[in-house]
C-alpha cells in the first residue's frame, strides 16, 4: 500500500516525540508499505515566531510572514527525516515547493492548484520513506506560500490525491471523531466512520479534528481518511463514503460548536436584484469568508441582511460592510463578535423531517435564544450567545441520544 | 550606488537590533542608493537547531542539516524585510534558492558555482530593498546547501559581483580588521585599507572578521569589501587592491592566529614519486580540508610528512591515513589536536628578507618551540603549543611594532 501519514504539531513537539514518530513510520514501511510523511511546525514554534514579529511590527505583509512560519514545518521535516535515517531508514525531506505543491498567491490563505509528483514518485521508487513540510507551497513566482488554517490536512490529502495513495492517516492528539467535543460532554462517543459530508460539515461547523478543506479534497478524489492519536494504536475513525445502512442510520451524527464567529447585520437595503451580489462580492474580494447568511423580507422593498465571518475578519468585514451602505441603501450596521454556533449533522436528518423541531426545542428547554438559523440537507446550524455554548452542546448531545449509537 | 550590505549574526541577534539595522538599511536608499541586504540567522539560532538535532541523532544526515540550518536565516531576512516595510520601505526576502544562488551538492559546504541575479535586478528595478539569505544555496536537484564557513560573507561578495555593486559592506560586531586581535593585544590598531592577498592571509589565518572565501571572491571581481560594526558609524577597514605606497608599507601589516588546528605526522614515508599525491588526494576525496604540509628527508628513501586540518577533521583525516599507511610505506603516525596556528601576514614581506628570522627571534625569546613551518610570500605561520598562543601573539605584535601604523 502506499500510505500519506500526517502528524500534527504535538506529535512533533519535540525530539523525543519526534522519535517516536519515526517510529510509527518506521514501522509502516517494515510491514511492507510505502510511506509520504506530512509533519507540522513542532508545537510551539509558529507562536514563537509570531511573537518575535510582534516585537517588529503590528502590520506585517503577508508574503514575508509564509516566510517566516513556513519555516516552522521546514524545522521538524529535517528532524523527522534524521530521526529515520537514526533507524536505518533511507529517508529524505522536502519542502512544499519541492514537493511540487503550486499554489495560487494568496499569502497566507493559498491555494492548492496542482501537484507535480514527479521527484516524490522518484524518491519513494528509490526506496524512500519521504517526509513532506505541511502547510506550504509555492506559487508561480517560486515565492513561498502559506495555506492557512487547516493547511497540513490539506497537503496530506492532496498528496495523496495527486499520489493516489490508498489512504491518508491523520494523526492528531485525539482518539478519532466523536459525537461531540468531550471536554464538554463526557459521554461523547467515538465514530468508527463517518462519511464525507457529514465529516465536512462536523468539520465546517468546528469540530476540530480534521479541516473541512482536507475533506472536501478527500471526497472530491475519493481519497480514505484516517483520523487516529498518534500516542497510542487505537484504530480511530474512518472518513470514506458509505452507503450502506443509510435507512438505519441515525439522524444525528454529532453536534459541532464554533467559538470563532462574528455576526454582522446590515439593515434596511434596498430590496432589488444585485445587493446580495454587491455586497457578497465585495467581501469575497477583501478575502473574508462568508460563513452562514440570512436574508429576511421585513416589509415592502426593505429586507434585512445578516451574515457570520471568523472573528479575525470581523474588522475587514465591517470596512466593506460601511463602505458600500449608501450603495446598498442601508441605513445601519450591528457587529456583534460573542456569538457561537452550534450545529446538529447527520446523513439521515434529510429523511427525519421533525429533526429541525426537536433541536430548536432542546435549546429553548434550556433557555437558549436563536439569533440565526441556516440548514442544509445534513446539518442545521444556529448562532446564539457563546456564553452559551457549553449548555446548548450538552443538551443537543442528550436530546440526540448520542452517546449510545450504532456508527 | 548599488551596495550589497551583510549583517551577522549579532548583528541581528534580537528584534531590536533587526528594527535598528533596518533603520540602517533605510537610511542607505535614502541616501539614494539601491541596497541588497545579506542575513546571517539570529545569534543563538544555528545553536539551539543543533541542540534539537544531538537529542535526535549523533550522526545527521548532511543534507537534512542543511534543510534545517537554512531555516535560521529564513527566519531573519522574513523579520528583516517586515522591519523594513515598517519604515514604510518597499522590501522583500529571498532564500537563496530564490535569489538564483547555485551551488555544487556538497552538503554543508557547498560551493556556489553560479548566480542567476535576474529575479533580484528585477525587484532592484522595481525599487525594492532586497533581503537574501546568507549562507545557504540550491543544487542542481533543487535541494537545499549551506555553505559552510564564512557562508554569509561569501553570498554577500557573490551577490556584489553578481550584481556589480560598487562596494559589499560587512557589518559585524568589530570596527574593522586590526593589526592582531584586541582580546588579546590591547594596543592592537584599526587597519584603515588593507589589501585583498594580506586580508586573505589574515583571514585564512584565522582573523576572524572575513572569511577568506569571500576575500577570494572580492578579489577575483575586484569588488571593494567594507568591514564595519553595525553599532556604531566609524568607518571600517576597506578590502581592496592598492598598488600605490608598496614600498614604503611595513613589512608585517598583522598578526593571525588560529587554534582550530590539528596535527597530524606520517613517518618513514617512502620517498617515491605520488606518495604525497596519493595521501592528499585521499584526504581531499574523504573533504578534509588540508591547511600546512611540511615534508622532509631524513635519511636515504625515508620522509616524513607532516599536515594539519582543523580538529573536526582530525578523525576523519587518521582514518584515512590509516588506511593507506601500508601503502604509503609509513611505519608510524602522531596526531595532536594542542596545536595552534600563529601568522604573522605582509605585502611589504616579500621585500624584507629578514622577516623570518625577525619572527623567530621573538617567538625563541619567549622560549615558544616551532613545530612545524610554512612561508608564502606574503606571510609566515609556525604551529606551536596551543597554551602559547597568546604569549606569542604579545610578542610578535610588540616585535614588529605594529601598534604604531601608517595603514
Amino acid at each position: 500500500m502506499l500510505l500519506v501519514q500526517k502528524y500534527g504539531g504535538t506529535s512533533v513537539g519535540n525530539p523525543e516525540r519526534i522519535r517516536r514518530v519515526a517510529k510509527r513510520v518506521a514501522a509502516a514501511q517494515d510491514a511492507g508499505h510505502q510511506v509520504v510523511v506530512v509533519v507540522s511546525a513542532m508545537g510551539d514554534t509558529t507562536d514563537d515566531l509570531i511573537n518575535l514579529v510582534h516585537e517588529i511590527t503590528d502590520n506585517p505583509s503577508e508574503r514575508e510572514m509564509d516566510v517566516l512560519l513556513s519555516t516552522g514545518e521546514q524545522v521538524s521535516m529535517a528532524l523527522l527525516a534524521m530521526a529515520l535515517k537514526e533507524l536505518s531508514k533511507p529517508a529524505l525531506s522536502l519542502t512544499g515547493a519541492q514537493a511540487g505543491i503550486q499554489t495560487d498567491n494568496s499569502h497566507s490563505k493559498a491555494k492548492i492548484l496542482e501537484i507535480n509528483p514527479e521527484r516524490l514518485q522518484a524518491e519513494l521508487a528509490n526506496g524512500n520513506i519521504v517526509v513532506v513540510a505541511g502547510f506550504q507551497g509555492m506559487d508561480s513566482l517560486s515565492d513561498i506560500t502559506t495555506l492557512g488554517r487547516g493547511g497540513s490536512d490539506t497537503t496530506a490529502v492532496a498528496l495523496a490525491a495527486a499520489l493516489k495513495a490508498d489512504v491518508c492517516e491523520i494523526y492528531t492528539d485525539v482518539d478519532g471523531v466523536y459525537t461531540t467535543d468531550p471536554r464538554i460532554v463526557p459521554e461523547a462517543r467515538k465514530l468508527n466512520k463517518i462519511s464525507y459530508d457529514e465529516m465536512l460539515e462536523m468539520a465546517s461547523l468546528g469540530a476540530g479534528v480534521l479541516h473541512p478543506r482536507s475533506v472536501e479534497l478527500g471526497l472530491k478524489y475519493g481519497i480514505p481518511i484516517h483520523v487516529r492519536s498518534s500516542f497510542n494504536d487505537n484504530p480511530g475513525t474512518i472518513v470514506k463514503e458509505s452507503k450502506a445502512n443509510m435507512e438505519k442510520s441515525l439522524a444525528v451524527t454529532g453536534v459541532a460548536y464554533d467559538s470563532n464567529v462574528a455576526k454582522i447585520g446590515l439593515y434596511d437595503v434596498f430590496d432589488r436584484p444585485g445587493i446580495a451580489y454587491k455586497l457578497f462580492k465585495a467581501l469575497s474580494e477583501a478575502k473574508v469568508n462568508v460563513d452562514m447568511i440570512v436574508q429576511s423580507a421585513m416589509r415592502n422593498e426593505i429586507n434585512n441582511i445578516s451574515f457570520t465571518c471568523s472573528r479575525g475578519d470581523l474588522k475587514k468585514a465591517l470596512e466593506v460592510v460601511e463602505q458600500l451602505m449608501p450603495e446598498l441603501g442601508s441605513d445601519g450596521v450591528t457587529a456583534d463578535d460573542n456569538v457561537a454556533k452550534i450545529s446538529i449533522v447527520g446523513a439521515g436528518m434529510v429523511s427525519n423531517p421533525g429533526v429541525a423541531a426537536q433541536m430548536f426545542s432542546a435549546l429553548s428547554e434550556e433557555g437558549i435564544n436563536l439569533q440565526m438559523i441556516s440548514t442544509s440537507e445534513i446539518k442545521i446550524s444556529c448562532i446564539i450567545q457563546d456564553s452559551e455554548t457549553h449548555k446548548a452542546v450538552k443538551a443537543l448531545h442528550r436530546a440526540f441520544n448520542l452517546a449510545v449509537g450504532t456508527k
